[in-house]
């Protein structure tokens, strides 16, 4: 009805020619720097410290095109003709489309990873390339048919906008690898001005020091702020800070935490909110178009026939002249529904993104805990903490099942929330302004005496159980009246089980609710204590959580720079600093004064417990090893300077 | 159309005439019982020991009447035309019926509670009047137009089933009241032999001497043992106790706990169980019998149009006067559907049976372990076991709460199998045996690859998370070959997000079905582990066991019967005795010689344990508290006789 219009369009640069020229020249970058081994090889992208908004937009990117690549009937458009081919060929394009998109991306994760100059221009070139071969075609060709005129436009701007921020970083990179203070080798940033801003975190109440953040965290922050998810505790003593200098409404310098989120989580929270948006974008392309279309072309036919089916109240059913009233009102209902529809989807997305947001917040506090040995302050039982089979499945898999988790929770939200708000509207809302169709009224006029029977029941209940069965000792509260409690439970006995059946109509519900809402997060289990690893998502989140808490433990990375250090004395003391910082924080929870000295006696803990373990027969000369014979060499928390 | 051939009936003992006659007699019995105050008060039912099939069966008849009295349109037919006025003063009787039945029937409950020759007297006629009159009104009219047939037949047998045992039981004992070997107010029964006979209970493993289980116990028990819900250790040295030489096959004597459950909670499980009759009941009444009658009267008009709309295959779509295969096959698929009915009712009514099992077992445990003080083994948080308002609250409506959620568990099971058993059938089954409607399978030939491109890959992660990216150190696997590991991540983050699909749709099904599975338990919570307390039956039942614990706790009914006896050394020590045994037994977890003597020892310890009490100036001259300075007299577990 609609794609009709729409005039065939030929881009310039057809996406055949775009991927017949990319590909080859993806491969041949690729091949090139893992042949050549620059400073860096090309695989460490996920140990990435520097880039992790770069590697965070190529999966941007990556999973846009998965998004596009599924429902596209032209998968891979390398090959020719693929989208003419027979339906049975396409489905085995798509399945080599599925391993062909990651490939033709990376090099755009690897220039980044190899930290030369060369590769930056090299990454410059190919994002500036394909940034400008996307933006052409769209512009070319903004309309297709698939779904909605605008739906394949729409479906781009993720990728376009993802393209757009490495056509800027790559340059950045680039620019600082000229300007930066050090050798062409180090072009890491200088560790930042540490500056004293404290948080609570729960029961921690670690002391973190940490570099003024940029704005967008800032405001990030707020937002969680807002919805009562972290403390911010303002560090009182000390003068405004850069940031607190640009915000001047800000009272007083505050930062979230020096806690470095992880990059895997990064990049699953990143796909996550792309996942947010392509799911919204196609219930909402799909559906909404369609209910206007149908409403502009409402007749009074199908008015009549409606009316006939009792769907539409009316006044003269037998006079199909004059349906004028009723037209509208079905025009009215149509716009009722596509404004439900639009309000549920709107919340959707605002739910799953707030949950999202409530992982990362969820995700800092369960590894700052295990970080700390609490292994039961988030897992219900015992877990040991180490690498396995299972673990590193689950590692692997972690980005791609929350980002799948996204797109069905959404879906399931929106199909719940959908149900409700148009049974709220049409129920409740409809009658009260037209005044028909109120049979949800009429069963609450009918019911009132129930309900107020058992509204009574249950306060009757409870203030026979505060004044009567219940004796206020002062110190302690006990049972009195046996008898009249007996009565009282046997003769309300029928009523109580009408209220259960209102409290297991509520169960129902909310368990329902609960479970639909908190969907697309993995860190929680959607069943009980006692089952909750049979969850699948739960599972994979308990699993990454064992990796990472193994691997990236502050302390260990810490310990391995400074042995790194002592190794290579020359070696750059730039970013990775930040880590023997962190490390020492965790080492000491208690209030420690804020000054340079704390840095410099910490270090000298540090190679001190180096020293013992490369000696471990000095341990036993030790002052604290003498007076306490279980002590040994890997004392650290506690050695004398 | 099958209710206009039933004849109007009139029974001989109309219920108006039976009410009008009970009432009176009713009221009258509940004051006599009330004035006279004979041995006991008439209001000690829930503390009842001796008769709780009786209070079981009273609580029963009261669910079965609210069950009739739901869907009655005459709800008190004391009134005089009840059901012929206007509906809206219809409700305003049923209202008021809900508190009239309890009263109705109290009596019942009452002659048992004051244990008296006379009040058992009257019990025996009540009851016998009770249940002859049902009795008679149904043989005199076993037909009713309400939904079917003989559904007010059926949904009275549990009244009449419960009546019948009143009339035995009360009988019963008046018997016992004369020929007991006691004064006439002692009527209860003497403690039974004590055979040592031992169950491990989880961690706990206490050990409990127990009386000799009746068979419908033993049977129960080897349900739960085959269920492996309890571990049954038989006592090895022992010779065959009455009960196993009654079974001869029993191999050895087991029993399976001396744990005494709660009267509430055997009310409540009686009660759910009518519930889950009643509800199956009403279920199967009003479908089965209305798709036989539309698989009887099915015509050759209606199987054209299923035909032309698209739901029944035909080969001659055009010819209708040759339509016998069509008709044949409609009237299978409706047998079809009948079948998947029966089926899915028959699971559902055997699931919420076993899950009350289930919920009797993990009371015990439960128990168990809350009077041992392990609190964390039951809650997830630390909660104080006293007495609130909420908690007595919890207690009254704990037993209709149960009820009633297995009512509503009942229904959603229903509802998600039949529907799972109907897909199942319609998709798989009968297109396997016809070879129409293979969309099913259409749809798995067309994606298999799909399916084979991620099984693949799921394997592929495996084998190389085990072989490849773990080192297998003899005392600790080490993640390795990080680079391989980074880049396989990245190149099939894709596939694992189709997988990751896949696993959410395993998420969303089993929440489902275990929230459907475990609604009708109460002590589960359907929720997550940090809001578990939001779910209102896991609430109830949280409080309930709150005051159980505080109220019923062995040791301290131990305690209180040991009071009581020195206070009245002539006293009956009957059947309470078995509180002391079980308080005794509770305080010594650790083996003990089987012998008479550990009774006498344990009684002297109670005594040492009162005079400390009393007397407390002497606890500092004791043994144990000279050499320990922190223990004082509480020590009850510890003391030397």
């Amino acid at each position: 009805m609609f794609s009709s219009e729409i005039p065939d369009c030929n881009p310039t640069v057809s996406p055949r020619l775009y991927h017949i020229c990319m590909a080859p020249v993806s491969v041949s970058t690729c091949q090139v720097l893992l042949i050549r081994s620059l400073a860096r090889s090309p695989a460490n992208f996920l140990e990435e410290e520097g880039n992790r908004g770069l590697v965070a937009a190529v999966f941007g990117i990556l999973f846009s095109s998965l998004c596009v690549l599924v429902l596209d009937r032209d998968p891979l458009p390398l090959i020719a003709h693929s989208s003419q081919s027979s339906r049975g060929k396409a489905k085995y394009w798509k399945i080599l489309a599925l391993l062909y998109y990651p490939a033709f991306y990376y090099p755009l994760i690897a220039c980044a990873t190899v930290r030369h100059r060369v590769s930056y221009l090299v990454g410059c070139l190919l994002s500036w390339c394909h940034c400008v071969v996307h933006i052409w075609q769209k512009v070319d060709c903004p309309q297709s048919p698939k779904i909605y005129r605008y739906y394949s436009t729409l479906s781009y701007i993720p990728i376009i906008l993802c393209l757009v921020l490495l056509s800027l970083w790559y340059p950045a990179l680039l620019i600082r690898s000229f300007t930066g203070n050090s050798s062409s080798r180090s072009t890491e940033k200088p560790l930042p001005a540490i500056h004293p801003c404290r948080i609570s975190l729960g029961k921690s109440q670690l002391m973190f020091d940490t570099p003024p953040l940029p704005v967008p965290v800032l405001s990030l922050g707020c937002l969680l702020w807002l919805l009562g998810w972290v403390d911010l505790q303002p560090a009182p003593a000390f003068p405004r800070d850069p940031v607190s200098q640009l915000l001047p409404d800000t009272p007083l310098p505050f930062c979230l935490t020096g806690f470095r989120i992880p990059l895997k989580l990064v990049l699953s929270i990143t796909t996550a909110v792309l996942a947010v948006y392509q799911v919204a974008l196609l219930l909402l392309v799909a559906v909404v178009p369609t209910i206007q279309i149908v409403r502009a072309g409402m007749t009074k036919d199908i008015v009549i026939l409606l009316v006939q089916f009792g769907l539409v109240p009316s006044e003269s059913p037998a006079v199909p002249g004059d349906m004028e009233k009723e037209l509208n009102t079905v025009k009215y209902y149509l716009w009722s529904l596509e404004v439900c529809y639009i309000c549920s989807l709107v919340l959707c997305c605002l739910l799953t993104c707030a949950m999202l947001l409530r992982t990362l917040v969820m995700h800092r506090n369960n590894l700052k805990a295990l970080y700390q040995g609490a292994v039961l302050d988030v897992f219900y039982k015992a877990h040991i903490l180490r690498p396995s089979r299972q673990a590193i499945v689950c590692w692997m898999s972690f980005a791609a099942f929350q980002t799948a988790f996204a797109c069905l929770g959404l879906l399931i939200q929106q199909v719940i929330f959908f149900i409700c708000s148009v049974g709220f509207t049409f129920l409740f809302i409809i009658p009260l302004q037209s005044g028909t169709n109120t049979y949800l009224f009429k069963i609450f006029q009918n019911m009132w005496p129930f309900w107020l029977t058992l509204v009574v029941a249950v306060i009757v209940q409870n203030l026979a159980a505060h004044y009567q069965f219940l004796e206020q000792h002062p110190l302690r509260k006990e049972l009195t009246n046996r008898r009249a409690l007996y009565i009282v439970t046997y003769l309300l006995f029928p009523i109580n089980v009408l209220v259960g059946v209102l409290a297991g109509v509520w169960r129902m519900v909310i368990s329902g609710l609960y479970n639909a809402v908190h969907f697309s997060q993995l860190d929680i289990s959607l069943l009980n204590r006692s089952v909750e690893t049979f969850d699948p998502g739960y599972h994979t989140y308990c699993h990454y959580l064992k990796i990472e808490v193994s691997q990236s433990h502050p302390v260990m990375k810490a310990f391995c720079l400074l042995l790194l250090q002592l190794a290579r004395p020359e070696g750059p003391p730039g970013l990775r600093a930040s880590n023997v910082e962190e490390g020492i924080q965790l080492m000491q929870p208690k209030k420690a004064p804020p000054s340079r000295t704390r840095f410099k006696q910490s270090r000298a803990r540090w190679w001190l417990a180096y020293t013992l373990l490369n000696n471990p027969s000095l341990t036993a000369c030790r002052k604290t090893a003498l007076s306490d014979p279980t002590a040994n060499g890997t004392q650290l928390s506690s050695p004398k300077p």
